[in-house]
């Protein structure tokens, strides 16, 4: 076994062997990789699937993410949005488009990755099947599915006026993350390297959407694209205004306090150390975290902090506040055509 | 609504909505496109699922391929495999990796060429979930799911000693049709267009691979890499030898003659064209046709036609047999990878 095999000496066939047999098994799996298609138990009659997408230079760049993480981060990314329906994990496809250049311990490590992120975050979910093409170009997208054991699914659509909105996990460290990687500074990667390994390898709180939906979440969706852009998803579909209440953000703008410093202090970025925070925790949405909507009288699930509430539709038309200001969703977060 | 509307203009968002706003509904989605996860009935408390990419100047050119048989080939080439397992296809997500300048008509044609497919050829099957991103090459995932409705799932590994090789579809026109475009002759295109629609929008007989579930089938495939390599597949997962008799090809191959007479008379392809048209069946996979196996005194569906038996391994270890002559199936067909 030569370090210099590549995808394209092996061919797909090989290359996958090599891969599949790096898995774990999911024990919804009735049939795992290998044929047509892979069989999967769907216990209460019914499945919740979802498909995302990273592109190299777009979603991550080589030089900062290992293929491990990237194996890692394309699992976590996928069960996030399971979970975000109040679903368990339960089998993932993944496809990977790669240049035949790509070295077999690339996608062995990316492998390791897949399995490592299931293991750690759903140990019952794997990969149950996959495709293999070669692209000028590093695309790994991943199609993941859930089973509600029973319950109903948890929408962006159910939040109502009263309700007490909520996060589960954390806010802006993978947008603190991605800006010390974009500094380029080596030392700051090691110093920070808690909020770089959430933009590598986040964690969403996968339990915390079942425990959601089990104390009666009206509404859920994951960050993926930032707070205020995505609360002013749910605040769309369910024609509500949505006020952060920007005083118990505080806690987790403190958390942001010395990748902000650094920084802000080296110049790297205007204004000062808080702004930077506020910045991350309002528009930084890799962190994958819960977001949801619970009726004002309900227990929140231990995961959940609260950080504001659901409003009738104002009458200036804003989706999403912070306190008393209407914010432009369009000023803060992510677009994955757009950047 | 200007024709100069790019994706990177209207951001993921809204060119979703124009794409989505085009599509089928699927019978079984209980929550469609729009949220974290659609949400599939699964009504036997199983699934099949499937992944299959095509990527740009790899699987598929632009000067060839208009993005409304883009939309239909990357349906049907995964319709075909739900359907090698036995099963009726449900639901589809798909992953659409495009450059930023790709107009939205292109999107909306690429849309009604998914609809279109599920339409002719799984009407109660749709899209349910999608996901845009930005790069530099185009790039079309689909994950295909479906519905056992009670039956068994046909495996590759089931083939018997003894049991009847049969084929539903047709054999080596796609390949054909791709030889044509190749040739660059755009009066053959037009000539040939039968074939040639063949290899750009594939019409796989879905409903035969329930009838074969049903017919007691051992062992099933789709045709997607030719037919000696994936013979080759079952052969090496059921532990014997496939033996492809030629006579009865015959019918198969002289439906490419035109073709095959084209391209040698044109001195385009050399060796006679009773060698090329034969080459094209035993090496052509894109028609996704679907190989069965069924036991001796099985009465087969209408739609397959006996190509062959099933052998104890022989002693020569061939997976693939023509009559008595054994085939290196390397030297047939198609690597996703290494083409």
């Amino acid at each position: 076994m030569s370090v210099s095999e590549t995808i394209g000496s092996l061919g797909e066939n090989a290359s996958l062997k090599r891969t599949i047999s790096r898995l774990n098994l999911a024990a919804a799996a009735i049939v795992g990789p290998g044929d047509d298609c892979a069989v999967v138990a769907a216990p209460d009659a019914r499945f919740v699937v979802t498909t995302d997408t990273l592109v190299e230079g777009h979603d991550f760049r080589l030089d900062w993410s290992s293929a491990f993480d990237l194996g890692w981060k394309a699992v976590a990314t996928n069960l996030a949005d399971v979970a975000a329906m109040g679903a368990i994990p339960s089998a993932l496809t993944v496809a990977l488009v790669a240049p035949t250049t790509t070295e077999v311990t690339w996608l062995e490590n990316f492998a390791d990755g897949l399995r490592a992120a299931c293991t750690a975050l759903a140990p019952q979910a794997a990969v149950v099947g996959g495709d293999l093409a070669s692209g000028s170009q590093l695309v790994v997208s991943v199609t993941a599915h859930g089973d509600l054991q029973g319950r109903e699914p948890v929408l962006r659509s159910g939040a109502k006026a009263g309700d007490v909105l909520a996060i589960a996990g954390t806010l802006g460290r993978a947008a603190a993350g991605l800006q010390l990687l974009q500094a380029g500074r080596e030392d700051w990667v090691r110093a920070y390297d808690e909020w770089v390994a959430v933009q590598l390898r986040p964690t969403p709180p996968l339990a915390a959407g079942i425990a959601a939906a089990e104390a009666g979440a009206t509404s859920m969706l994951d960050v993926s694209d930032g707070l205020v852009r995505d609360a002013a998803r749910v605040a769309e579909a369910s024609e509500v205004t949505i006020e952060i209440d920007p005083t118990l953000l505080i806690g987790f703008e403190a958390t942001l306090e010395g990748p902000a410093q650094a920084l802000t202090t080296g110049g790297l970025v205007s204004g000062s150390a808080e702004e930077l925070a506020r910045r991350w925790v309002l528009g930084g949405g890799e962190d994958h975290g819960l977001l949801a909507t619970f009726p004002a009288g309900a227990t929140l699930p231990r995961a959940f902090k609260r950080i504001g509430v659901v409003l009738a539709a104002d009458s200036a038309g804003h989706a999403v506040r912070l306190g008393s200001t209407g914010l432009d969703p369009a000023a803060f977060g992510w677009d994955s055509v757009t950047g």
